[in-house]
């Protein structure tokens, strides 16, 4: 094992010759030196030469990270697995999705962060077989062997550890302003003319909108980088209408090529052996026929996108739409999820032969049940193919988690070179570290179950600690019928997750804001329209995690002292200023809120001109929350801003209202650039710099505006509305004279 | 429509010629008059000639009941259906799990309650499809008819509604004293050695436990009343053992029948036509010939229990075990689960060669997946079979939701018949209203899912309400492993379940209390221990409730005034004294707790002697709660009562402890009876009445000893641990001079 000193407080350690995964981007030239163990743990070999690192936990030791993965926000107790799987079934024993993202943070008295970036198998116990103990295995390759790099990262607390940790990996991103948005999708809206109809609704139910989703059916047969003719007509000039309309139109584009004589992409990925290549895992060989898996257009190759000439290749497929203006994807089925193979197929109906051929099938139909429910991404598949890693073969099982990665890396390239220098979007299902930082990723196919308003509360906090800030879920619930209360109280969680998306399965209700009946839809539209009001909060806080490396998302015990913090996972800091805690059971029509460390300004909106705001002392008060209000809570001494929404995130005001709780001081910093492009790197964006400073009852304001290059102060007034130590609101208000503020006067 | 007044608060409506189904205890001489509507609904039939109920909600109204459904407490916003199905996934949009319990109350301005005494599918929307209207949908017949009896059940408040329910339906069972011990059980304990070593363990590890159960494996071949002599020997020998070493024994029943020539049930039961014959659903006709299923046993017949014969000689069937001291069994698979029929599977082979004759298969795949799939339960069988109601021919599917019932009804005659006046112990998995009256049912396979606690909490509040009170799950749950903590912690709500049993579904890891590591085999001891010190207070309660008709588990919205009850479902009321208020998430050492209406002294108990007890005014507080301390809240004005645990139930102590929050004055009537038979219905009882009233900050105490046809008084000292109204602990104690209670002194 070679030790490097990579920064002052990451350490790497290289066990044999790994595979270099892309997912770090921090290099030393220093030297490495030999050493005998990793720090924490101690490490020795299975009986099947899995390699496994264990660790004492202490009792009251806390795990922390592990991305997207089930169970609660602490991992203790639990078994994880890495090894992306498209599993639509998020049942609470599930052990893996459809990412991999296998940074955990110990939390004792000793705290430290540890990456394992290895792309294969690892099992993670958490403390389930033992509660005091910790043990990763990692699954030998099909060489029996493991090669791969660790990372331990020290910090002085979680917060510093997690930094430490994207200045590894890198920050996540930045997408354009309008993915801020809220986003409308289902599978499917299968026609031009359904499309238009969706954003016409948005127009006639006055509910903001910046972004419609095509699902499976826009495309020709399945076959991926075309579109319907007989759906959706001239499909250039239907985005351009769409644009226009000032909707982005993000269509679906999945790995697998449809074998297909004809089809270009496929007959180019075929004649320059760009797909993945069958694999013999007892003989370690390559026959070097094309592996082929039935997915959903049937007959499936799939790109070899651990080839760098295979992704230059995909990059500049999505030349075409970035063409037309459309520059926003999604990748799905990225895992790869394989319905099946020839082989598995084979295997299945030996199975069924066999139980047919008794002439009294008892309990050995179960075997015949579970190789037909077994059949879909199954283990065995995913060694029966192989990749190219730029010359050598790789079988895929040992680079499983890679798959999605790559495919994100390539789209994202081909986005980015393709958009003339607008800021592309792309969100992705399957991911593994360092993906965060080419784009997005939704909690894949969840369900409208109320339990899963909760595990995705949980889910988003601890991707967050993984870099990936612009996460959601699929909002009220993918498959299963969502009812109408789920809708809204999933919408009032949303509205304060990075990426806010509707969307549903086939063969499920409706569950557009308008689905239900008018009074949900008023409460749909105010919840949505809340969202776009915090906006310069948003777009602010957000460009400033992802530019200090620091999660936009931050569980409570992170960001506070109070003990009690370690046992509440159902609230969450959005941003610096504010803590959601939503209602997120059935029925409920209040909930119980801690209140840690300071004072609170609490705030029971409707939408966002109601003001039912209260201060509160640090402790536990039982809320209540009508169906169409929803929980926020002001830090005291921090800045909440807002404006006013419009049809969408391009929607520009002159007015800013700010709202806190100010008994010292209080800054915050609005943070604006044109939301389309790059130019931000180059200095092309604005600040507006607030300071408020409590005097006595009343209080003090200073404001100072930053442009950069040519940027000229849209904003012309600021109003204040800040409640001092009393409780008491004090409203002032500053005009802007050109970029100058006028002295603050009274409301 | 015909409606008749069964008594001032119940009104009964009758629509065609309704079977008898059994629910009902309640009978009047009244004669009936014609009517055409039901208060509070209207009444369609939809186009299939379903019949359909309609009801306009108001914004707050609850729905409560529904018995053993997932969901919530309130039923709004869910569909529902009454179908009795043995699904062992309890994700949450199921909508039929193994029992059908149609009553429910409507809560708003008017409160009233409904029960469909109907045996056919029912499906309840309760504000799913509309939130303002609740629909109730009984499924024609096969005779294109709905025939059924309705009741509407008047009553001053939701708790007065519910004892005139049971007025119609009448209390639960009375189950020995001893089944309200600790239960151990798993998936099996496959031979009389290892259940041997299970209850060796018991009394190794000196956790109090009553009863071992025998899952599957006791029986030679799955043939039901046989055991297996390889596994078990002498069975009679044996049972007797651990009889004497205190541990009851309670075997597995299922209903199929193995088809086996010379197996004496199977011949028996072929011989005098007492099984279920095959029909054919569209002629409406038997063909006279027995129907056969695969079940356990392989081919497998179904003993007719619609038939009062076939429940008579299935009743004597239990004679040879009570012979040997075993009256207390769990009927299981009695919905009947039926894994497939012949008819089935050639469906499954039809649909399996057409996709297999297509040279490319696609995703017609899905097809023969979800053919595997559905296999099991199917209800296309439940309309392959009928049954001989003493002399009429009537589907399976008509009367479904009767067929546990009857078996249960069967069960419960033959135990009570050959116990030889003993109280007999009967547990079913499969219930219709009315199987309260003979014995216990648990919620089925479960999960071990942190989840399933909250699932579990709601669900036994629900059954209570439909008369089910001996109720409670699988701890920590069925299918899945279980960690550690999972056990803790839901232990720590079990013993404040009626129905505590600990049981796991075979291939899971084992979950006895000492399976996983000493600390946690002491914390569970210490619960466990602390269950059998409540034993007064429990089995007080418990009697009173049965004798009159009150539900024994509460939620704090039927029993408390403040309106944030409406939206607490996760603490409970265990009798009239306690509050239950556990935690429920993994990691979590504390939770928020409400206290409604009154002062409550809080208890956050380790084991039965430790005493941090605090007094809190009302409101909510966050409890910190560490892993070996559970919590639980005494109402102001009234006494909890305990003893000293033992090693199981049969343990007599002579000490009473008393403890309370007394402000006003507190009453208990503590309740015993000779815990193993019926005398006490002839007055073999006695009781011992205490009234603790406040008198400044010191109180006054009466006791008054009751004794009943020659019981002597056992208690030879009750020491009272009183807070008065300023928090203050003032300890006292009576000695007992033989039946008459000393003056009270300070200790």
């Amino acid at each position: 094992m070679q030790r490097r000193q990579l920064s002052d407080n990451i350490t790497q350690y290289t066990i044999g010759k790994p595979l270099d995964t892309g997912a770090i981007i921090l290099r030393s030239d220093q030297s490495a030196d030999d050493c005998d163990r990793i720090p924490h743990f101690s490490a020795d070999s299975d009986d099947d030469n899995n390699l496994r690192l264990s660790k004492a936990l202490t009792d009251d030791e806390a795990i922390y990270g592990l991305g997207e993965m089930l169970g609660g926000l602490n991992k203790r107790g639990r078994k994880y697995r890495c090894y992306n799987n498209d599993d639509p079934n998020h049942t609470p024993e599930k052990q893996n999705l459809y990412g991999s993202h296998p940074f955990m943070i110990f939390d004792a008295d000793e705290t430290f962060g540890l990456f394992i970036d290895y792309p294969g198998e690892i099992v993670i116990d958490a403390g389930f077989d033992r509660r005091d103990t910790c043990t990763i295995e990692l699954t030998k390759d099909v060489h029996n062997e493991v090669n791969t790099n660790i990372y331990i990262i020290e910090g002085k607390n979680k917060s510093e550890i997690i930094h430490n940790f994207l200045t590894l990996v890198g920050s996540p991103f930045m997408p354009p302003k309008w993915a801020f948005g809220y986003q409308q999708s289902r599978w499917s809206y299968p026609t031009a003319d359904a499309v238009r109809d969706i954003c016409r609704k948005f127009r006639e139910y006055d509910i903001p909108c910046d972004a419609v989703y095509l699902d499976l059916d826009y495309m020709d047969d399945y076959k991926v980088f075309t579109t319907s003719h007989e759906r959706f007509g001239d499909f250039a000039a239907f985005a351009k209408e769409l644009l226009a309309d000032g909707f982005h139109l993000v269509p679906i584009i999945d790995p697998g090529v449809k074998v297909e004589d004809g089809y270009a992409v496929y007959e180019e990925g075929k004649a320059n052996n760009y797909f993945c290549k069958e694999y013999d895992y007892e003989d370690k060989k390559s026959s070097g026929d094309d592996f082929i898996a039935a997915v959903w257009p049937g007959r499936t190759a799939m790109p070899d996108f651990m080839n760098a000439q295979v992704r230059q290749w995909w990059a500049d497929l999505y030349k075409q739409f970035c063409e037309i203006g459309v520059n926003s994807f999604w990748n799905d089925m990225n895992e790869p999820a394989l319905f099946f193979t020839k082989r598995g197929l084979e295997d299945l109906y030996t199975t069924y032969d066999e139980v047919r051929s008794r002439t009294n099938p008892g309990l050995d139909f179960f075997d015949l049940k579970d190789k037909a429910t077994g059949l879909s991404n199954n283990r065995e598949d995913y060694k029966r193919f192989c990749h190219d890693c730029d010359g050598q073969t790789v079988c895929h099982d040992d680079v499983h988690n890679l798959y999605g990665f790559n495919m994100v890396r390539a789209s994202a390239d081909g986005l980015k070179r393709h958009s003339h220098g607008n800021r592309y979007f792309l969100l992705s299902r399957s991911s593994y570290i360092g993906s965060h930082r080419y784009g997005a990723v939704w909690t894949g196919d969840n369900q409208s179950w109320w339990e899963h308003i909760i595990v995705h509360i949980k889910m988003i906090q601890s991707m967050n600690m993984c870099g990936f800030f612009f996460v959601g879920p699929d909002i009220p619930g993918f498959g299963c019928d969502a009812d109408a209360e789920l809708l809204v109280r999933w919408l009032q969680v949303g509205i304060f997750t990075p990426f806010l998306r509707n969307h549903a399965a086939l063969f499920t209700r409706s569950q557009e804001p308008w689905a239900f009946d008018d009074e949900i839809t008023g409460i749909a539209r105010n919840a949505i329209r809340f969202r776009y009001a915090m906006m310069p909060y948003i777009y602010s806080e957000y460009h400033n995690c992802v530019k200090f490396a620091k999660p936009f998302i931050t569980p409570l015990s992170f960001a506070f002292s109070d003990h009690r913090c370690k046992s509440i996972e159902d609230q969450f800091m959005f941003g610096h200023s504010v803590m959601a805690a939503p209602v997120h059971s059935q029925n409920a029509r209040g909930r119980s809120v801690t209140l840690p460390d300071c004072k609170w300004l609490a705030w029971r909106a409707t939408d966002y001109t109601s003001r039912e705001m209260e201060v509160f002392a640090p402790g536990t008060y039982f809320f209540d929350c009508r169906l169409d209000q929803f929980l926020l809570f002001i830090k005291e001494d921090s800045l909440f801003v807002m404006t006013s929404p419009g049809q969408n995130t391009q929607t520009r005001t002159d007015e800013l209202t700010v709202i806190g709780l100010v008994t010292h001081s209080a800054e915050f910093t609005c943070y604006d650039d044109d939301g389309t492009t790059y130019q931000y790197e180059h200095g092309k964006y604005c600040t507006l710099r607030m300071k408020v400073t409590a005097e006595g009852s009343d209080y003090s304001v200073t404001c100072k505006y930053n442009a950069h290059d040519g940027y000229k102060n849209r904003i012309k007034r600021i109003n204040f509305e800040i409640y001092n130590g009393k409780g008491e609101l004090v409203r002032k208000s500053i005009k802007m004279s050109g970029d100058t503020p006028e002295a603050p006067v009274r409301r």
